[in-house]
C-alpha cells in the first residue's frame, strides 16, 4: 500500500498557468473554471483519475483557483464551473485512490475537499458566484460540488444524471457534505434525500428540478447559452459591482511563496514552522507586521508582499502542510512576536478597507477555520515579545488552551516588557468562527462575558488583567512557566490521539445547535469511531489495557 | 467474551419495589434517588459493580424511576439525587462491562443512557427539578448523571470531586453528554472544559465553583440541609404546582406490560411485533384507540390502560427491546389499524388536559425521539384500514421514507376504505422533534411547506392529496405495491448497515444548526468511524471490493 500520509513533499502551491485538470478562462465578469482532468496527472501512483474523477492534486488546484479569483480577477462576478469531457462532468472522488489510502490520508482529504467547497460557497456569498453548468453526469464528489455551487444546471440529453451512489456502491457516506447540503441547502425533502442517495444510478432530468436536486436543465443545443444565462441573472442580482477607485481597480497577483528550510524547520517571509518530533510537537510563530500599514493604498501597492495577506497566506499553507506530512506531531504551538499596535493599525486599515481588505479579512476568516478544523491540540503560548491583538489574537482564541507569562523571563533581553494581549475591532465579530458566532462568545458561551472583554478594546492587558477576564488557561511567573508547559506537552502526547481528536471536535464547536441533536449527532458519531479505534479496543487499547498495569500502546498518528 | 447483543430476554420493565440499585423515597414535594449499586447486580457475568459503577441494568431502574415519577408521584416538584456509599457518588460506567462488551452494545448503552439523561432534563423543565446531591466524588459517568441535573451540590470534604477521566485514562471519550453540557448548559470555559476533561483526578472545592463545574459546595455536617434547600428553593422558583382538580389529584400506577409471544413475535395490548429474520425486517404495527377518549376523566380513570399511555409505553418498550435484541433486522415497517377519527378525538383530550395529559403527550415526545435515535431504517406504510391520523401521523413523519397505497387491495376485504391520513393539532408542535422543530417543518426544511400541509388539518388526505402535499414518499397502486415494497426492503438489506446509519442520521437531525458546523462535526464523525468499520476498509469491505467483481460481505449487526 502506498501510503501518501508520510509525504512531507507535498505542495499546496498551483498556478493556473501550470494546472494539470482545470482551465480557468476570465471574460470580463464571468470566468468558466472547467474540469479536464488528466488521467495520468494523479499525486500518488497506483490509480487512473479516469471520467472526471478526481484527487488531492486535483482539489489543490480548485482551492487555487477559487482564492485566485477573489485576489487576482476581483471584476469578476460570476463563475461557471464545467466539464471539458463528453456526457461527464465528474465521477467524483477516484475509488482507487480512496481503496489504497489510509484513514488519516482519507481524512484528511475529505476535509480539505470540504474546506474547499466552503470557500466555494464563501464566494457565492461575497460578490463571485458560481454556477455548476453539468454538461453530463455528475456522480458522488461531483455532484458535491455542483452543490456547492449557488445554482445548479443539467444538461437534459436523456443520460446525464446527478447521483450520490455512495451507500449503495460503496458502503460509506457521500463524504463532503452532500447529505448536509441536499437537505439544509437545497431544501431537498428528507425522504426524496433519502430515496436519492440510494439509488446509484442517479437521477436525470425534469424529476431532478422537481426534487430540487438541480435548478435548471437544458438542451444540449441550448446548454451553453442556458449557463451564460443563469451567469448573468446572478450578476443582475447580487447589485452593484463592488466600488473600485482607479488606483485599486486592478486585482493582485498571489506568487508562490517563498519557504525555506529543513525537515524540521521551515521559515515563510512571517511564519516560522520547528517540529520537534521527540516531544511531539510542532510550534509555529508567527511575526507581526514589521511596521504599520498606512492605508489601503499601501495594501493594494505592496500586494501579496502586504503583511495581513502575506502572513494569512502563509499560516494556511502551514496547517495544511503540517496536517498531512506531520500526523505524529499532535500538539501544535502557537506563538507570535512582533509590535501589538502595527497589527491593530493593519487590522483598522483592513476594517475600514475596500474590496481587497474584505478578501484579506476572508482569508483569515477561513484560515482561522482550517486552522479550528485541525485535529490537533493547539496551545497558545503568550509570552514577552508577543503581540496578540486583534486578528492575532483570534489565533489564540482558536486554540484549545492560552498560557500567558505573567511577568517577564529572568534570563531574557534587559530591555522585556511583560506579555500583553490587546483586543480590537476584528475580535468583535468580523472574523466569525464556523458556528456564525465570535470566538469570544464560543469561548465563555455568554454574550454578557465576551462583552465585558470586548470593553477593554484598545488596552493592553497583562496577565493578571486577562486571567480575570477569562482571556487566558493560566498566567504562571518565570519560575513556574517552563515546568507547566512541559507537563502540559507530555501529557498531551501521552494522550490517545483519537480520543483528543473527539474532545477537542466537540469543545470548540459550541454555537447554536440544540443539546440533543449534538449529542444523538455529533458526540455519539465521534464515540462509536473512537469505540472502534485500536488505541480505544485493540488488544494494546485503553480500554483493554484499563486496570492490567500495562499502559495503553498507542499508534499516534493524528486523524 | 460475553455477548450481551444477542439476548432477547433483555426487559426493560422495572418495579421500585424490586430496584437492586436504587431507592426510591417520597416526602411530600421531594423525591430523593439513592443510588446504592448492588456489586453482584450486573446485567451480564464477568464485571462486579464496585463503587456505584453501573450497567445498563442501573440505568433502566433509572428510567423507570423517572418515568415512574412524573406519572405516579406528580406532587413532586423536585428529586434529590444522591448516594448511599461513603465519599462516593458514583465512579461511572463500570470499565470491566465495556471492556468485554461488543460494539453494538456499547454503543446502544451509551444511547439508552443518553435518553435517560435527556428525560432528566425533560423533567427538570416541566415540575420535577433533579438536583445532584454529590456527597462523594463524581467520575465519568457519575458526573455525567449529575450534569443531567439542573443544580449541582458537591461536598466539600477535602476529598470528594468530580471528575471526567475519560480522555486521560481509558482512550475514550465521556459518552453521555458531558462535554456538552459543560459548554451548552453550565457555561464552562471551553479552555477550562479542556483542562477538566483531562485531569483524570478531577477538580475539588471551591476550584469546582469557579470553573462553574458545581453550584455549590457545602461541608458534610451542612451537606443534608444544603440539598434540602436546594430542592426548596427550586420549588420556590418554578412557581404554583399544576392545578389538579379533586378528582384527578392522585398519580397512577404503572403495572408492568403484559407482552406474550414467540422469538418471533410479541404482541402488546395495542402494540405488534412481528419478525422477519429472512428479510432482516421487523414490523410494528400500532392498533388505535378502541372507542374515542371521552375527556380527561376517563384518562384518569383508566390510567395506566387508557389508549394514548399504554401505546406509547408499550411502543417505547418494543423500540428498546428490538435495538438490544435483533441487531440484524435492519429495517422496521411502521404499520397502524384503526380509526384516526378515534385517534384525533384522544389528541384533542390531551391537548386540552390536565397534568396526566401533559405527561402522556411528554412521553410520546420522548418515544418518537427515541425512535428517530434508532439506528435502523424506517418505512411507514400506509395501507387501507390504517390510523395514521395526529399522534399517529408523527410516527410515519418520523420514519425515512412513507409509502401509501393509492385505492384499496385488490385481494382485500370487501368493505375496505382507501387509506387517508389526518393532520390535527399533534401535528403542528406539540411534539417537536430532538432538534426543536416540528417534524413537518424538518421534512420539508420549509415553515411555508409544513403550514400549508397544517391548513388541510382535519380532512382525510387521499394518496393522491397526501403525495401532492408532499407527505409521502410515494404512493403506489395495488399493482405495484407488493413489488415496490419489496425492493426497497431488498434493496435496503443489501446495502452496508454502518452507511446506513450515517446516512439516516445525517438527514434525520435538521434543524437549526450551521451547516459548517454539521459538516466538520457530526457528518465528518460519522464518516470517520465508517471509514474505520470493516464493512467499508475491510478485505470484504465495499471499498476494497468495489470494482472487482465481488460484492461486498457485510457484517449485518447494526450499531
Amino acid at each position: 500500500m502506498s501510503d501518501p500520509t508520510v509525504s512531507t513533499e507535498l505542495t499546496f502551491a498551483a498556478d493556473p498557468d501550470s494546472y494539470r485538470h482545470w482551465r480557468l478562462d476570465v471574460d470580463g465578469a464571468v470566468a468558466t473554471l472547467t474540469l479536464d482532468v488528466d488521467p495520468a496527472g494523479g499525486l500518488h501512483p497506483g490509480y487512473e483519475l479516469k471520467k472526471n474523477s478526481y484527487d488531492l492534486g486535483v482539489y489543490i488546484e480548485l482551492a487555487d483557483a477559487v482564492q485566485r479569483l477573489r485576489f487576482t480577477y476581483p471584476q469578476v462576478r460570476a463563475v461557471i464551473m464545467t466539464s471539458a469531457l463528453d456526457r461527464m462532468f465528474s465521477a467524483g472522488a477516484n475509488i482507487g485512490m480512496l481503496a489504497q489510502s489510509e484513514h488519516a490520508f482519507k481524512v484528511n482529504f475529505c476535509k480539505f475537499c470540504n474546506e474547499t467547497l466552503a470557500a466555494i460557497e464563501d464566494a457565492s456569498e461575497s460578490g463571485q458566484t458560481y454556477i455548476a453548468a453539468l454538461n453530463g453526469t455528475a456522480a458522488g464528489g461531483g455532484y458535491e460540488l455542483a452543490l456547492a455551487c449557488a445554482k445548479i444546471l443539467l444538461a437534459d440529453d436523456g443520460s446525464a444524471t446527478v447521483a450520490l451512489p455512495e451507500v449503495p456502491l460503496l458502503g460509506v457516506l457521500p463524504g463532503t457534505g452532500g447529505l448536509t447540503r441536499l437537505t439544509d441547502k437545497r431544501g431537498v425533502r428528507r425522504d426524496l434525500a433519502d430515496v436519492f442517495a440510494t439509488t446509484a444510478e442517479g437521477i436525470r432530468g425534469q424529476r431532478a428540478m422537481d426534487w430540487r436536486l438541480v435548478d435548471e436543465i437544458a438542451r444540449p443545443t441550448d446548454f451553453a447559452a442556458a449557463a451564460r444565462q443563469l451567469a448573468e441573472r446572478s450578476i443582475a442580482q447580487s447589485g452593484a459591482p463592488p466600488a473600485v477607485a482607479a488606483s485599486s481597480n486592478a486585482g493582485i497577483e498571489l506568487p508562490p511563496l517563498s519557504c525555506n528550510g529543513s525537515a524540521d524547520s521551515w521559515r515563510y517571509e512571517h511564519v516560522l514552522v520547528e517540529l520537534d518530533r521527540g516531544a511531539a510537537v510542532a510550534s509555529l510563530t508567527i511575526a507581526g507586521p514589521a511596521a504599520p500599514l498606512s492605508g489601503v493604498a499601501e495594501l493594494h501597492d505592496a500586494g501579496a508582499a502586504s503583511w495581513p495577506l502575506a502572513a494569512a497566506r502563509e499560516l494556511d499553507d502551514a496547517i495544511s502542510r503540517l496536517r498531512f506530512g506531520e500526523p505524529e506531531l499532535g500538539t501544535w504551538l502557537l506563538k507570535t512576536t512582533g509590535d501589538a499596535s502595527a497589527v491593530l493599525a493593519s487590522d483598522d486599515v483592513l476594517i475600514a478597507g475596500d474590496w481587497l481588505a474584505r478578501e484579506v479579512i476572508g482569508l483569515w476568516r477561513r484560515t482561522l477555520r482550517r486552522l479550528e478544523a485541525t485535529s490537533r491540540s493547539l496551545i497558545a503560548l503568550i509570552e514577552p515579545g508577543s503581540c496578540f491583538a486583534g486578528t492575532l489574537l483570534e489565533v489564540a482564541l482558536a486554540a484549545d488552551r492560552q498560557y500567558m507569562l505573567d511577568g517577564v523571563f529572568e534570563d531574557g533581553p534587559a530591555d522585556q516588557e511583560p506579555a500583553a494581549i490587546v483586543l480590537g475591532p476584528m475580535n468583535a465579530g468580523a472574523l466569525p468562527a464556523a458556528s456564525g458566532a465570535t470566538r469570544l462568545v464560543t469561548r465563555f458561551g455568554s454574550a454578557a462575558l465576551a462583552d465585558a472583554a470586548l470593553a477593554t478594546a484598545g488596552k493592553e492587558l497583562s496577565a493578571a488583567e486577562a486571567a480575570e477576564l477569562g482571556l487566558v488557561t493560566a498566567a504562571p511567573d518565570d519560575l513556574d512557566w517552563e515546568d507547566e508547559l512541559r507537563l502540559v506537552i507530555s501529557e498531551r502526547a501521552g494522550f490517545s490521539p483519537d480520543a483528543l481528536s473527539g474532545m477537542e471536535a466537540n469543545l470548540r464547536f459550541g454555537g447554536p445547535e440544540s443539546m440533543a441533536t449534538k449529542i444523538f449527532g455529533r458526540l455519539s458519531a465521534w464515540q462509536n469511531w473512537i469505540f472502534l479505534r485500536p488505541n480505544a479496543s485493540g488488544p494494546h487499547g485503553a480500554l483493554r489495557r484499563y486496570g492490567t498495569g500495562q499502559r495503553a500502546d498507542f499508534d499516534r498518528k493524528r486523524v
